[in-house]
């Protein structure tokens, strides 16, 4: 049994602590707030843990593992004195505010043989775990694109620009499907309500091989889309997670260049394939607790984590890059 | 009876031709194109026409106006001899290669006192007429967003960027319902396919006031969507042209600021409204017969048309600031 | 506090169970199955409830009010056993097997001044509350028909054709909006599975006034459909539950007939209006949440229930002709 | 060359002249009507054609073939005046008004040695054409069932009630894909608007080997449902003609029971199978064209159309019972 202490029971950490509950190789031993409220409801569910106002108070517990599911800007000092006091860590997305930070963590956490897994909850769903087969049977040909659109009303946040909140999961997805070297970021939007946030934003990722992933996060939309187009050369896929059925479609289509012609542009022959379209059946598991067996695995058999450091980097670096760009109106950051 | 001469009877010509032979205003007197498979085409459907293979044997035809659906390079030049020659001129989108030939089309059209109408033919549907008149009438309160995306697989065009293909329709619809100063564009994309041509592009145009306009636009989508969201400070529209019906829904929903904590960025309420939804009853009319019988309008009474020199200027505008910033990666140029 | 004891923890007693726990106005005090793995379950998630395998323990529990959510075969002894020992019941749907077991309970309460509650959940829902109150305002005119087809794979039964299972949902929905004197039933289908069970049926309800009601209900569909349409004289409503958000759509449209013309069947004028559509905002709630809160306040203050034992001898009523009505290939089957 | 004439020139007649005009096999030589604002706008589209107000005139005229598009209770004279003449027939659908007609017209036409089509579009479209397909590869196993919901606004006759208008697509469809002996019809419905139509339609059909359809029709919805669900005992189709692409979903799903069991009713395990869903790309043609193209090639051969005058009598006689058994409140009408 691996003993799990939790830091934050706000928004997300009550998923976490039900699925370490349920999970065999888990028991959910301490969990940590510093609101009364969220503590008192932690105890009605999970009367056994043991219930810690204070950090200090947290880490002296007997824990082999800790869970962080608190605001980005804490991100490192937790994680940090996770493993610095010998615990293995689950921390939530975006992995730190900062690359530097974001390195530190992972060299630490090599030193001091720690897993650390990144929540990028979206690379355990049937879905994208789905669409990652099909492009590793190479039925999609060359992937060419990633475009998502991830936009709704109503979840404003108060001290990150929307590219902080949404992007991380259409980021983690892209790099989970398409794992080409990231060479610049482009971002644009505005703060139009006036509070010096951006709650509505474009990303472009360009990457090595003429590559490109094109993402739309907004926090002001009166509908909700989550809408994914991935294009290679020999298929594309809709992954539309708003469907309750049917949320990947392969579609059979593409773009043919006539080789001889290559040449003269304007001669160019260029021939559209329209075939049949496919919607897989699905695995319907929870994501969280695929996860969490994962997690289970990585830390019983000394494994790195299918999202760990190295992928968390990757999207802080895409984060951090974004953010520059917005301030200059989209001009592009190299990544390096 | 205005006679109208048509130059090009390719792809979008035999509309204009229907829609002129249906007017009451109108008579289509002469049809010219290179191509003699085309020009038998339009012997059949519109036998009374007289057919020029030649532009001096059809500048020669007893013309009041004519219209000119031909690539765009080929825009100016028959744009300018149609003035001088003291024609009336109908003129596809986009309007020019260049921002100096909209500008020299515009003055001289002035000077010859001839009715210059630029096709932006969505200006005249009923789901843009009905958005504007919602804006008009102060429903949506102050605009803050234009958001499109405008996709499918099949419309390769083998000379230019798919920004010049497709961006033209959304920013004309833009500038149409939010005419505001453009300050800046950026845009993105790759040439992934190998022939040099940008096939899906990403464009971003910053107004003055903090409003902004995104459009997505590809050529390489499996699936076509046209999705439009205008964000008001009071109301938000869904605009979606796929729909058979309800193109337009008309969202009671909207951000509020709690004026009194603006400066406290980090305790700040954003609060949601969330109401009904409503979508209204449309014109059911043809746009283009619409934008025909416009035409007349202005030609028998010296208007200028809703979709003139002006409109057609901002839309070459942000293309040929697009091409550039698309060069580099995204880098923002400023529209004078 | 009303101590409350619930028979039946299969599909539907978890949440009720879980509804009478959270209700400030209910003690879940005792939970009766046959089934220990079943008890078992109870036990982890109502630890302060009294367990019982048998029905005598059961019954000598301390208990105001019992809510039986077992086969409906078994609902009327449990029913009367319940009321005779003076609890207060809440009954599941459908009510019993035959009308005189229904009419005897309705009886039984009223002498034992009882509360009598059939489980007509959807009653309770924001969206048939909302069609309600459009008709109580006379918004939609005459109503003039009820469609309703709900179909899906996956919850055959095994004692009972498809309309004893999905029926009774429409018939409540139909009689709770459209409460006319139903005066005959006729039902259709197969049972072309062999196992003598009729999956897949359509039902059609003759109401006074010309009224009428289709239902088309089925466990053999691919896809699952919950689509209703309410026909008023003056406006028409869709109602779809499986839609996230915008369930309830009202048209403005309607039929008009010339009046003066109405003898000349030959030269009818029909005319259509068609107008804008409106989408309200629903109330968010658990249907049986409010359907719990109903229950307390028909036991405190000796109301009946909006979905009283009348309701359900309503829908008894219109399943036993159709059954009959069934064996006889559409037979139309008087109801009195 | 086969010369033509066409007799009706209202709602449907001119898509006929159209298709026989643009086949090479077909001279569209006459066109009658009694209208003579219908004559001149034929005369417009036809200009080559005879134009004749009065049969006399018409059928003097120099034709192998006569297609009639004229109201139901013509058809039957019209067809036999053109069949003793020596004529070939295309019949709108529904053929006649009566059974006896329609064997009367078999018969003659049989005896004539001409060709004797009628028009059930549907039959010739892409998706129709293609779920035949799979249903004669057996890859949707036995046919169990057809269910289909047809209804819109807007499309009231003024002398039929709706079966007669709506339900012949569906028959007509139902009986090529299952040619099974049909035993019996339950129809139901109301005339609610005073009128003496009945607007809106239930409709049974019991065929042989228990298998069933169900036909819902209507013109009095807000909204336009074409849904067709065809199951099978291997797979099941969802068939939605309103789709602009994927019209037909195939559904990897369906119902085992354990063979074991089948005597023990209350004991059955009946199980699912839920895979994945196939949409085939679908011929892209007008069904109109292809059924003309079909029409040319009966006649130069000699062969019986796909929809022939035995097609036409299984429609009319299911319209013919459903009408009796519609005044019966769905009591259940044998057919022979």
């Amino acid at each position: 049994m691996i003993k799990i202490g939790l830091i934050g029971f706000g928004y997300w950490g009550p998923n976490l602590a039900r699925n370490f509950s349920h999970d065999p190789d888990f028991e959910l031993a301490a969990v940590c707030d510093f609101s009364a409220d969220r503590l008192e409801r932690a105890r009605r569910l999970h009367p056994a843990a043991r219930l810690c106002s204070s950090l200090d108070d947290f880490f002296q517990a007997d824990l082999d593992a800790v869970a962080i599911a608190t605001p980005v800007a804490t991100h490192f000092d937790l994680a940090r004195r996770a493993i610095e006091s010998g615990r293995h860590v689950w921390l939530e997305k975006p992995m730190t505010e900062t690359v530097a930070q974001a390195e530190a963590l992972i060299e630490l956490a090599q030193k001091k043989q720690k897993v650390l897994l990144v929540d990028h909850t979206f690379v355990y769903t049937g879905a994208v775990r789905k669409i990652k087969e099909l492009v590793d049977q190479g039925r999609l040909g060359d992937l060419v694109y990633y475009d998502s659109t991830r936009v709704n009303l109503g979840l404003f946040q108060q001290d990150v620009n929307v590219i902080w909140d949404l992007a991380p999961h259409d980021i983690s997805i892209m790099d989970f499907l398409m794992p080409f070297k990231k060479l610049a970021v482009s971002a644009t939007g505005c703060h139009y309500y006036g509070n010096g946030l951006v709650p509505k934003s474009l990303l472009t990722i360009y990457m090595e091989g003429d590559v490109i992933g094109h993402i739309n996060v907004s926090w002001v939309s009166p509908v909700k889309i989550r809408q994914t187009l991935i294009g290679g050369t020999a298929r594309m896929v809709l992954y539309d997670d708003t469907e309750p059925s049917e949320k990947i479609k392969i579609y059979d289509k593409g773009v043919d260049l006539n080789e001889a012609d290559k040449d003269e542009v304007y001669h160019l022959k260029v021939q559209y394939r329209v075939g049949d379209m496919h919607a897989p059946k699905l695995e319907d598991h929870e994501a969280l607790a695929l996860e969490t067996r994962h997690f289970a695995d990585c830390i019983r058999h000394g494994k790195e984590p299918l999202t760990g450091g190295r992928a968390g980097l990757e999207v802080v670096k895409v984060l951090v890059a974004s953010e520059e760009s917005l301030k200059n109106r989209g001009a592009p950051v190299e990544l390096k």
